[in-house]
């Protein structure tokens, strides 16, 4: 089947002249997660993952992913003639090395320029330059052979209640307008949609888990032009943003009105956000101040409300958290739970709750050694028993009007190794004292990040991801640009400063290929702490309420402050949530968080 | 006889057309400290602050200068008619801001381009196009005015043997050479003294307390010239220069060199470090590839000789250190002492040392309040006498052929206040954490700064200046680019990498105005820790060999890893200085380096 694709799609770059076709991964918006209509990339290769490029020519068809999917994309390629590229192995080229090598004097690349970032276009400017050779990007060929390609989602659109949101549409339009007046800027082209849903106060559902709306945004000092299906909006959410000079275009309009703006006019954007046919739409005699968009930061600073109303979404689940981990603990190696099942039983949990709108994120319940792999996820074809010993890892989150959570808890389902404890009372050492910093303001996620190694460094181990991300109010999960990294690389700076009111995981982890993984992850809100002659002081509160397994914990191996910030946190824990429990929970709940001490 | 310097100076400025002469107070090296003969803002506002800029217009005439020297300043400036402008203060203009109200179309600045570096020389172009204003840098009408105008340096020259400098000049030209072919330079200008003197193995004295040789370097692929006095260069050392192709040149004719460079050449330069002036003399046909001089990298990353080298220079300046100490305990409130008294007393402490070459720079011994005034250093008008109670801060250090010394001691003279014990063990336990850290190959001191503030973070107070920085090899006290920051700034990035040979001071404090001053500071050095699957581990250790004072310190404060890394140290002190002691200040030191418990 796959082949039979690649033939047609070899057929279209025949008319349309084109020698290279290049496939990737977005979404029109640059998004961490897209549509199945914009799945080209698996459409025409097969491979499922999350991340990979693809690229045909007339001979050759190659997909380029890494480490996380080279077992599964040489499966899924299996049979299809594509060559896997495996990213980062020795004497493997990148994607532009071997374009380099391919391309020839007046050969053409084609792709579809609205999948590709301004970035990575200007990268591949430069490439084909060197070599005399041009490219097309206003082309869809995946789109042209693909019959029954899903339709762009259209879910129904609903306003999210300013006692949600904390802030009303218009206020926030206003700081818009207050920034592009500060950039001199008379428009503002905004295409990130948890911005846009953001700024409007809208909520979708175009996006598994992450409730955003399909559309583009162009501020003027006047009006806002929304490019989006019209018929997706409800009379009443219309109407409202109608009040607000919210004028409604097509969802694809938007290329052409980029391209009729008349000379002189100034436009920000932000050029690493916005996909490089957006920005060649744009014409000669326009200036683009190319800028972040103000929208971030404002929306990373979660306003009074919101910081009240995600303690309310983090209690709720808490409870459902707390209950799934007694189910858990009093049922495993009784009745046959697998990973699938646990995972269906701690979503009926958090049905239950009020307000509860869907999982954040695909859900990551990894038993034993699947716990060792970052990225799992259970399937019906690796789905296995838990059984009553060992660590099984939940990294789950939910979605309420109160906001979104994200929480990992490692539990014991039974008796576990003494490395599996000695490392579990390691990583959460590393947890608490990140969540117990104070700090000036001013201070970056690359200043604290120290804290949450240390333990591992220390025994010269550590985890092969960052320790924390910003998260969103009913959006994205995973949402800049306040983070925890011990490093800044040129796609992740790391070097925004805390701010009163952001949200952001502390997740440091432990991995043991083969054997187990663990990862202790609350969300940890930033707040005042003083103002003094030296400065001000921040610090941190966290808002996920579920207890740590003190099964797996080795208190000698703590100091007497660590032990007290447990025991504190888990005092927090039982006086939050247990008003929620059954009087069998509470007394299972009162055991899990009791003091510990040596 | 200000008034009178500035009536010359303005006599000048009409003769030659200028409106506003800027003076300021780099040499043409961008040195921290400057000799005698670059002293011109000295001379024309009789301030001897180390930092500050004067502007003189045919009206008006103004010092900019920092908080550290508002007093000072005030005091100094009085009845020059000269006004001091307090920077940082609101309402107070900048330089530039002032320019920007002060000049109008036509009018021109002058100053003396080779005091101005290339960026600031940028900046001011861009603020005198606004006003339609120009410039003219090169001149030196101070000089013209200044008739017992200091000569320039000419110390002796004496050649680095390679047992002190673990490479030969003819591998650093080499290592040089690679750099530039791999930017595809044909020339490298090299005009930082330091990074000279460390290139080619030699040492001057032309800086007080920096052993650097006032020079410019040139270096092609099969030569480098050195613009040089070559008077100062004996025979053996012209000699040895030139077997490595060295060829000497006027001190000042690296300018026409530069002018008269052909077109077609690519010359290497670091626009941050080099004067505007030698930038404006490189002719238009030339493509100027501005990088960051290898040489700051190569000089950062100390070699195994050097390492082991500064060790032993280490051990001398601890023995020195120590009897110090134990003198000053031993007499205070028995005969005299003062601030003076005692830098001179331990001055002839370390000239008993073999190799010693002198201070490293203006000794800080500062008694009682005096500690709080972070740039103190005494004087005969502000000395004071030494008096049993309190504390002495001692921020010295001393060149040795072995290398360089950096080190603060924060000493007890009697009994102390609960508050000043308190904050001493806080800043202690700062300094131990961050000796202490063990970290990923590829962190910076960005990410491990937190460790030494933490303490005082937590108690919403904080030290107002970085946490340490580089230290040269004989060279200057303050080398980059490794150093210990909370936050980067555009002027000082910390974002450099430690590497294995690093030495770097880790040196927190803590000051209450009016009361006391408190600073610990070790140089540590960066060393391989492990190598495991997680990746390479590095650590740090002392080379600074001196007691903290156990009687300031509240061991129930600290915590047991704490109280176990000091009394580590202490042992580390007594087995490497003992040795070198007579038996009172052996049996004192014994008991000085005790192990605290609780």
């Amino acid at each position: 089947m796959i082949q039979e694709r690649i033939a047609a799609l070899r057929k279209r770059m025949k008319e349309e002249k084109i020698d290279a076709y290049l496939v990737l991964t977005d979404d029109f918006h640059g998004s961490e997660y897209v549509g199945g209509y914009f799945k080209c990339r698996e459409y025409i290769t097969g491979f499922t993952g999350s991340a990979g490029t693809a690229l045909i020519t007339e001979e050759s068809a190659g997909l380029w992913t890494d480490g996380r999917y080279f077992i599964q994309a040489a499966q899924q390629l299996k049979g299809s003639g594509i060559t896997l590229y495996k990213m980062g192995e020795p004497d493997v080229p990148t994607v532009h090395e071997y374009l380099e090598q391919t391309l020839g004097i007046g050969q053409c690349l084609g792709y579809d320029g609205r999948t590709v970032s301004t970035g990575e276009a200007s990268e591949l400017s430069e490439i084909l330059k060197k070599k005399g050779a041009v490219q097309n990007g206003s082309l869809d060929l995946i789109g042209d052979i693909w019959e029954d390609r899903p339709r762009l989602s259209c879910e129904p659109v609903s306003e999210l209640d300013v006692k949600w949101s904390g802030e009303s549409r218009a206020s926030k339009i206003a700081r818009v307008r207050k920034s592009m007046l500060e950039k001199k800027a008379d428009l503002f082209l905004l295409s990130t949609l948890d911005d846009i849903a953001w700024l409007l106060n809208i909520r979708g559902g175009d996006i598994a888990c992450c409730p955003v709306v399909l559309s583009y945004l162009v501020m003027t000092d006047e009006e806002a032009l929304l490019f989006a299906n019209e018929r997706a909006f409800p009379e009443t959410v219309k109407l409202a943003l109608e009040a607000e000079h919210v004028r409604f275009q097509p969802y694809d309009a938007v290329y052409d009105f980029l391209a009729g703006l008349p000379s002189g006019k100034k436009l920000l954007l932000c050029r690493d956000k916005v996909n490089s046919r957006l920005t060649a739409s744009v014409p000669e005699g326009v200036e683009v101040i190319d800028g972040e968009n103000p929208t971030l930061l404002f929306k990373a600073v979660k306003n009074p409300t919101e910081v009240k109303n995600e303690r309310a979404a983090h209690i709720k689940d808490g409870v459902a958290l707390t209950k799934f981990i007694y189910w858990l603990k009093t049922n495993v190696g009784k009745i046959p739970i697998t990973e699938l099942g646990a995972e269906k039983r701690l979503f009926s949990l958090r049905s239950e709750q009020e307000h509860f709108m869907g999982n954040s994120f695909e859900p990551i319940l990894s038993y034993g050694e699947h716990a060792a792999i970052v990225h799992y996820s259970a399937t019906p074809e690796t789905d296995v028993p838990i059984e009553p010993h060992g660590f099984l890892l939940a990294d789950t989150g939910g979605h309420y009007l109160e906001g979104t959570t994200d929480v990992t808890r490692t539990i014991a389902m039974g008796p576990l190794t003494d490395e599996e404890k000695f490392y579990f009372t390691a990583v959460l050492r590393g947890h608490l004292n990140l969540a117990a910093a104070k700090f000036r303001s001013g201070t970056t996620g690359l200043s604290l990040d120290y804290l949450a190694r240390a333990p591992l460094w220390q025994l010269g181990r550590d985890f092969n991801h960052g320790t924390g991300h910003g998260v969103g109010y009913l959006l994205n999960v995973h949402e800049g640009p306040n983070s925890f990294h011990w490093r800044s690389t040129p796609n992740r700076k790391a070097d925004t400063a805390f701010e009163e009111g952001m949200i952001t995981s502390d997740e440091p982890g432990y991995y043991e290929e083969g054997k187990f993984g663990i990862r202790h992850e609350n969300l940890i809100v930033c707040v005042k702490d003083q103002e003094t002659a030296y400065g001000s002081f921040l610090r941190f509160e966290p808002l996920t309420m579920v207890p740590f397994d003190l099964d797996a914990i080795v208190p000698e191996q703590m100091t007497e402050r660590e032990r007290t910030l447990l025991n504190r946190y888990h005092a927090q824990v039982f006086e939050n949530i247990s008003p929620y429990l059954n009087e069998e929970e509470k007394a299972w709940l009162k055991e899990a968080t009791r003091m510990i001490e040596i």
